[in-house]
């Protein structure tokens, strides 16, 4: 049985939490101890206390569930199946593949071996070969350095320029050795990295870079700790934020190396910095996404399905949302009482012969006609809330004429039988002394006496339109007075490019794990709250829609009308972007966002520049790409977007492209995914 | 209902065979006639008088059985669907859908279209959906010029230099247009090239890259055409060979453009062209692989499965394989008896008591003991033949002998029991008074006594070792008395980086079209004459193996043995090589070959440069890759090859990197296809 190196050295895994835990690991000369650092219910660390070739008593101590949940085997260090030598490399293959059989007979949840270079075809080879032929194989941890000090060492101190960009090298190659190796594994999510953190640093783009990789582990050598003026071990301000950074995303801590202190010193200074660091619970977006960082949703498809009361109970909860909806619709109605009041001016100094015209008169197609409401004078505003759910902007209308003091009426149009209740219960007891009608029915087969003023609605998806808010207001175009208002009057689909191979891994793995499902995944827009990833290059506007929409032309100029007479409007899109590339990156898909603008300067906007401080109703969307590229600084990354239509559904389909490498075309014709209108 | 071009001024499709259809189609002014070259019973052409637009009467008089098989549709040549203007682009857009739509409803055999650049993004996405939606999709023919008069004239006739790179250029540019459009449709086999030949032709090597692609059609438009002293039209020698080298990988050939002649002369030029061609039964592998073009079948498992009696009519055949093999043996025992000679002359010289010490004994493993044959003398030279088949080789044994008046012995060794029964009515009939016997059994178990002097066996596969010979062989180790020969004593696999969209179009859908198997067929090698690819760089070595081969040794230089003290042989292999790219290019996999050593001097080869002339038995094997990699002038190209074995079978796998971009790992722990012991 050869050597299988559990422990090495004085290396602990500590979590913040885990004061009391100490005691009993330093009584123990080697320990290597496995606890998910967010776990509830933290479990104290067992400790080996020597290797595992040779069991000892304490060794079998070890409960098998201890073995299968909280123990790291460490692959021997020596073993270098890519060596040049043939004779090396076929004896290294078999100790490797001999320390893979023994720890899948441990049941160990993780495996952890270092990466010392580009050269990992072999490894990754047999690897797979191990995942290939396990029932419960466990995790890899790849144990790469931050820096790489052969290449570091290879510049020439009196060339300044040149240790310039060996230095630039130095931070890179580590990097590039763990994402080849990823990369063999084909992205797979049972893979990740433990980093070894170097006593400089390298520069932001670099650690941003490292925050977009599945880092399961940070190990934290006791040389880079400094003494303070009390003889404690303290970190730099940029180590600390390194360690805060990468634990929240979920990388536990190993300290490791020469004792130069109390152990528990460490433990309370690294317990100390994960105390102070920014409270989430101030920032309500993070509170709120705590539970769901990297994971993955199908977007909502309220036109086509109806919204359930927990959705509801959620989206009403937004303590930013409704307010700029409120501070939109007021705008709205000064400027209308504004403008009624110099057309009244302008009226009255022409005749009085216009007066009282207009009946009420509201009919709906295809349930009769029916009166909908008693007369009203000239003053009264008409709002129409398209899509009004359980009331909330409703709601919001009601506060906006209390705040400016007119007179509205509120028609609620609603197309969710369970939803209209709701708000009829609030007519009768909430809202009596308001002006208020409940109209059950979809927007879009509305026929409605009087027009309305100003058409609020909140239709918005993660991606924008993605929830096909530009169909349902332009199919209920008819139901606003010629230069009415609509809140929103506009919005706007964004991208980036990012690098995340967890999320593109969940993504390929997001249902079972057939292959044609695996495909179809791919090529699906994913609701996600985003942070194990890393922005490749800047957010791009992808495409704009406005309302009330412009009718398309005719080729003598002539805009065209449907059927009803309504503007015959086109929603198709279709968008080139480019980005040129920074830095060596794997480009795995794109961040989605979209910005609105409610009515004057109010806008919502979920664009990480201009995120709406404290909005939580939307995350953003994942779009992955089918095939990862790999993009090297000065690329110029090219993606294309359309938005196709068709007369039962609506779909984007997306490809990218760097240097010669294409992507295939991601779901044609709505193959994979699709909104049904 | 928009025009759709079903012919353009005069056009003719025109087989070498068709003399006799050519009266009826002068007799029209418009005319685009499909008809398979190679198909045995060719059908006269149908015409049509005049655009599809609108029907005319003769339109009508096609047959529906001619629409869906004689007639290409033309795509409007006006309609950009890449257009820079958002309004052209949708506009087209539509016009394309529209006539794609008429022409899913006419369910012509091909569409053809005209591609004008590398921008191909929108039109690939619209076939895309056009495949998607239609149950009988036509097929796409994508028409492109030989070289690209653009760029061409783009060039400064002052700069010498420039020029030349301007040359190149145009040259190279429509290839790129035809590659990434063929890309962006993820090189489906429904999508064709039709080359427009030009006046002036480019580099041998253009043309070899053109000839991997699958060109459906070429256009020789009626300029090209020189008028020889008698005025008829003529095509220059280069030309020529590109219209041969084409229309025997099945293209179709159209004349197209102003009648500067007799349309009956043109056609009866091309025929004589393609009648005066290098005559394929001159060349007993043409003749031979007639049909098999690009047919992709799966390697043989002689050692599992037992082969039938065509695969055996098949293999003894060949012309020269037998020939090589009786060389082979005639100098082993050439050789022998020089060596028996010097050794009984030594012997005499030192002393007689060694005399007669050999008594027959043959035994074998699980079957008892037995004498196979009565004792013979010193003189007789005991060959055996492993994996006997049906005789050929026990054939050439006795030839050989016959030639070098050698007494032998022969010992057929054979496990499939038909061909035992085979072999035995020959010992019977045939060798009634020759010195042979035959052995029912696996030659890995057998204990046979006397050992040979010589085994001969012909065990390879097309890649060399892929049927096993260095498994079996080694099993048989213990038949070989120390210092006797093997014949083959050594062989060696090869490959190529090859670009073949239609090897790589087959192999994905060699089966069903379910997903999982379309994975499993790009890992998995196919036995296939090749015909439509190009190789992108030089054949390299891959593996050696040696027989008798060598044992490996322990760390002090010991030789090891196995139980039955046979060497212990290591058959796991692993080779990098490297290419440099010299054309840019598209690589899909590679080609597979071998070169065997038979005996001294003696070979056998099916690699390209080395291919024993005349030699039928093996077709090259195709190597897919998952992902083609497009590769540019300069890139290197990395592959890595390993020969994984374990206790029950025999397995390759293999990654290629072009840059940054690396393919997945084919083929891991053998999950698509491997070789059973």
């Amino acid at each position: 049985m050869s050597q299988l190196d559990i422990s090495c050295g004085l290396e602990y895994i500590t979590t913040p939490d885990l004061q009391n835990c100490l005691s009993e690991a330093l009584r123990c000369n080697y320990a290597f101890i496995v606890s998910p650092i967010v776990h509830p219910r933290f479990r104290r660390p067992q400790c080996i206390n020597s290797r595992v070739g040779g069991f000892t008593r304490s060794d079998m101590i070890l409960s098998p569930q201890d073995w299968t949940s909280r123990i790291v085997a460490k692959v021997s260090s020596y073993i270098n199946v890519d060596s040049d030598s043939l004779v090396v490399k076929q004896r290294h293959e078999d100790c490797l593949n001999e320390e893979l059989g023994y720890c899948r007979g441990l049941g160990v949840p993780a495996i952890m071996l270092s990466i010392h270079g580009r050269q990992t075809n072999n490894l990754a080879r047999i690897l797979q070969t191990y995942y290939e032929t396990s029932h419960h194989p466990s995790l890899i941890w790849a144990c790469v350095p931050m820096v790489c000090n052969r290449t570091l060492r290879g510049s020439n101190p009196e060339d300044n320029n040149k240790n310039c960009d060996n230095d630039e090298k130095a931070w890179n190659e580590p990097w590039n050795w763990w994402s080849g190796f990823h990369e063999r594994l084909e992205w797979d999510k049972r893979v990740g990295v433990v980093l070894e953190l170097s006593a400089d640093l390298p520069s932001q783009d670099i650690v941003k870079r490292w925050l977009g990789e599945p880092v399961k582990a940070i190990i934290l050598p006791t040389s880079i700790f400094h003494n303070n003026k009390k003889g404690y071990p303290v970190l730099s301000r940029a180590h600390q934020q390194i360690v805060v950074s990468m634990v929240e995303r979920e990388a536990q801590v190993i300290v490791s190396g020469a004792r130069r202190s109390n152990i528990e010193f460490y433990l309370q200074y690294l317990y100390r910095i994960w105390k102070r660091r920014p409270n989430p619970a101030d920032d309500p977006m993070l509170s709120y996404a705590r539970g769901w960082e990297d994971y993955l949703q199908t977007p909502l498809q309220p036109l086509a399905d109806n919204l359930d009361t927990h959705t509801y109970n959620v989206f009403e909860k937004d303590p930013v949302k409704y307010d700029q909806y409120q501070k939109a619709i007021a705008q709205a109605l000064i400027n209308l009482q504004k403008a009624k009041a110099i057309e009244k001016l302008e009226a009255y100094n022409k005749s009085k012969k216009d007066e009282a015209v207009d009946g009420v008169n509201v009919s709906e197609i295809g349930q009769g006609e029916g009166k909908v409401g008693e007369s009203h004078n000239d003053d009264t505003i008409t709002i129409m809330v398209l899509g009004a759910g359980r009331g909330p902007l409703v709601r919001a209308s009601f506060n906006a004429a209390d705040i400016t003091s007119t007179k509205i009426k509120v028609i609620a149009v609603e197309k969710n039988p369970c939803a209209v209740v709701v708000l009829a219960a609030q007519v009768r007891e909430v809202w009596r002394d308001r002006d208020v009608i409940v109209i059950p029915g979809d927007m879009r087969q509305l026929k409605l006496s009087p027009k309305a003023d100003i058409i609020v609605s909140e239709l918005l998806g993660s991606w924008g339109d993605n929830e096909l808010s530009p169909e349902c207001l332009d199919g209920a175009a008819g139901l606003l007075k010629a230069g009415g208002i609509s809140i929103p009057c506009s919005y706007r689909s964004y991208v980036a490019p990012i690098s995340s191979p967890r999320l593109w891994a969940a993504a390929r793995a997001a249902s079972s794990g057939v292959t044609p499902q695996k495909e179809k995944n791919l090529e699906t827009l994913w609701v996600v709250y985003m942070q194990n990833k890393h922005d490749i290059a800047d957010t791009k506007l992808v495409f704009t829609f406005e309302h009330p929409a412009k009718a398309i032309q005719d080729q003598e100029g002539q805009e065209l009308s449907d059927y009803r007479g309504l503007p015959l409007t086109d929603n198709r899109r279709s968008t080139s972007l480019t980005w040129k590339v920074e830095q060596d990156n794997v480009m795995h898909g794109f961040g989605g966002y979209f910005d609105c603008s409610l009515y004057g300067s109010e806008m919502i906007s979920i664009v990480p520049s201009t995120h709406s401080p404290g909005m939580i109703s939307w995350f953003p969307v994942f779009i992955p790409i089918k095939t990862p590229l790999r993009v090297q600084k000065g690329d110029v990354i090219k993606a294309t977007f359309w938005r196709c239509v068709d007369s039962r559904r609506v779909w984007y389909e997306w490809n990218a492209e760097v240097g010669g490498h294409i992507t295939a075309l991601h779901n044609p014709n709505g193959r994979s995914s699709e909104m049904l209108l």
